[in-house]
């Protein structure tokens, strides 16, 4: 990915990072970037995610895949960390399509426990073309065993041998490894020292684009590219140069980092991205809180707040250079002459550019992220180059970017409810106190 | 909808309010009612919208829309207030049938000008069995505009006369209302005095669900109950017990709202309330950040973020009392055996518990809206009272809730980017300050 953090400065906006604030920031990204090198050669908890370009073995993810029979549809059941990377190689990347090369795949994520919802889809699918994409971690997680139980069941209910077409990837032990053990599923590791949120370019983001035929080569490629520009300056790395100046902006009042991809494919990427922050850097009463936005769709519903609400926002386009184009046709309406001689493409790169000007015009800092294109390549880079970001913006902010403490709490309150535990926080619940305003 | 901001007071969370400030909070609740209550009365510039649930007319609605032929397909072209109302109704009420009442109606939203979406969109819809549904209150829109003469021209590539299957909402004049006249297609009124973000009760947001067969009726009693607990005193009236906490914790630093529906069906009204919030709050330096969320998949991105980063929020969660539900089934692996006691719809409160007293354990505030159920009488509530949340916040705040200036820069840029004007703003975009880290 390129970067350009112009409209970052203070010379353009408020708040904004001095030149001068950025070279003296630059030392302490040279220290951060030596303590993210000595995590990475150690393979270190969190810093090993670094590493997955290399270790990844696509082979391995392809092997695996191909023992399933041909699918239509593929349902992948994880949540978080165990669904975002998967979904959002899937949607950039689109038109996946079946492992005989010719038919369309249907990819379905069941990422939350919404009864309604998960009924509908079930009763949508054609359970007979399907395959199961399970994804934990631990094995326990409530929500993925919750709905991969209730996935099972429509399986057998439809008379579909779900044991032949399910893939499971999680750790070396725990309830989903004795599950694939037990039915001989097919299963893959998640690699070690790695948390679910920095897991794409590994089996968990890639086993659904494996099935959908994309070139995982070229994904892991773009992440090693992207990795070999790491080096202790952030005036010579795009990713610690926005990783940096998203660390600058936040200490001095953009508390909010708007993510807003130019392209429909990247939808995703800003949900992605939001767990990458959010989890990461949402700590010790720190961090900047991400918000999804999606160009130009956004500019009629969030625009006006970005460029004249508070003045604790930082927007972060994303587009990629180059698209396929489509020709608005003419007509003969005067007020719309001038859209007949142009293309969606062009409508979509001017209002991309008119809406960044618009925030530079009233001081506004954006920064702008740029692709050469939305493909395999590209997309790797893209997803490496914020992950990296993200751990040198931890760094900066001296937290501790791989754990999630603040996740036990509702976890074990959960559990208890359900009477699965004894736990002291379901207590709690009991004790809400109200005041309630009704109809 | 009712109302629970026990978890925001100050007793629980910190920002929080003490219920001595709602107390005197509460008299200028009540000088701002009566100046709704008389905008309402003199059908004032977006006042007027809260008057929809009695002006509407569902009739006029459901024969424009017996106009169309039988159709299987609803492509509504549209962006921000014309889009985000019907979607959000059309997602949340589900499972829309065709004007037959038997098939499924497919709604798509063409809310976006990315040429590679729009391609991609028009190649899979079967066009000779889809209807347009263009929404413009200027009628030249660009995005709507560009996209409408572009999906014209495809179903005149199909061999399918678009005229007799497109159905217009717009203003008295322009371009759009040109068009229709033209071509006679079947054509509607944008209401005056109605914001775009503020009209999902009127024929802008009701259309697609009319062609969907949804109960308008039904919509529009919810809205005119909800209207019916409209008094000076946020301590009897749910909406305004919404807007005046919202107001209170953003001036006492909760500059974000988390807007956090609990059921799948209302992640579009999450995408409808932040326009709402963004467009109308969103000036004079002020305005509290929306962010769409959704539980429970977000608890497995955002939550770590929201309680244990800055003290800079607000977590609205909404939720549904009654669901149809599922049986989670049995298993023998020890540590999974408690889920097999339990339904998805149990897990989902229990997950909804846990989090919403997660937040208060950690002394961060959150209010909680219920809904009876999702369906058209409820939901029409639910906009109703969002939309006079936000009137009521507007007056606390003391701005002017109904226009939208700062988004005029932008389109006056990009049309003159694209030769249709001479607008000064254009030539902005091209002193773009740089300051590139490339690759």
């Amino acid at each position: 990915m390129d970067v350009d953090i112009g409209n970052a400065l203070a010379a353009v906006a408020s708040p904004g990072v001095s030149r001068d604030a950025l070279e003296r920031l630059d030392d302490r990204v040279a220290t951060a970037h030596e303590r993210i090198e000595t995590g990475r050669s150690n393979d270190e908890h969190g810093y090993a995610a670094l590493n997955l370009p290399d270790r990844t073995d696509p082979d391995g993810i392809r092997q695996a895949v191909d023992d399933l029979p041909d699918l239509e549809v593929l349902i992948t059941v994880g949540i978080g960390g165990s669904a975002l990377g998967a979904a959002t190689i899937v949607d950039a990347l689109g038109g996946a399509r079946g492992t005989d090369g010719s038919q369309d795949l249907e990819t379905v994520f069941l990422d939350n426990v919404d009864p309604v919802w998960v009924n509908d889809r079930l009763a949508a699918l054609p359970l007979e073309r399907a395959g199961i994409n399970v994804v934990s971690r631990s094995g326990t997680t409530a929500e993925t065993l919750g709905n991969f139980l209730v996935v099972r069941e429509a399986f057998e209910a439809a008379g579909v041998d779900w044991t032949e077409r399910t893939i499971v990837t999680t750790g070396e032990a725990g309830p989903l490894r004795e599950l694939a053990d037990r039915h001989g599923l097919a299963a893959l590791d998640v690699p070690g020292g790695v948390p679910g949120r920095f897991s794409a370019l590994s089996a968990v983001g890639l086993v659904a684009a494996a099935v959908g035929g994309r070139d995982l080569e070229a994904l892991l490629a773009g992440a090693a590219a992207e990795a070999d520009t790491l080096r202790g300056s952030l005036f010579e790395c795009p990713a610690y140069a926005y990783g940096a100046t998203s660390y600058a902006l936040d200490v001095r009042g953009a508390h909010i980092n708007a993510m807003m991809p130019y392209a429909e494919s990247l939808e995703t990427f800003a949900e992605w991205f939001a767990q990458l922050w959010a989890e990461s850097l949402g700590k010790d009463g720190l961090g900047q809180t991400p918000v999804r936005a999606l160009g130009v769709t956004d500019q009629h519903s969030q625009l006006q707040l970005y460029r004249a609400g508070p003045r604790d926002k930082l927007v972060t386009f994303v587009r990629p250079r180059e698209t396929v184009d489509r020709q608005i046709p003419g007509t003969t309406v005067d007020d719309l002459a001038y859209l007949g001689e142009t293309t969606l493409g062009e409508l979509l790169t001017a209002e991309f550019e008119a809406t960044e000007a618009s925030l530079a015009a009233a001081g506004r800092p954006s920064v702008r992220v740029e692709l050469e294109r939305v493909d395999p390549f590209e997309l790797g880079g893209l997803l490496y180059g914020m992950e990296a970001a993200c751990v040198l913006a931890g760094e900066l902010y001296g937290l501790e970017a791989f754990d999630q403490p603040a996740v036990e709490w509702a976890k074990n309150a959960t559990r208890g409810l359900l009477g699965g535990s004894e736990a002291p926080e379901a207590e709690a619940v009991a004790e809400k106190r109200t005041l309630r305003v009704e109809r």
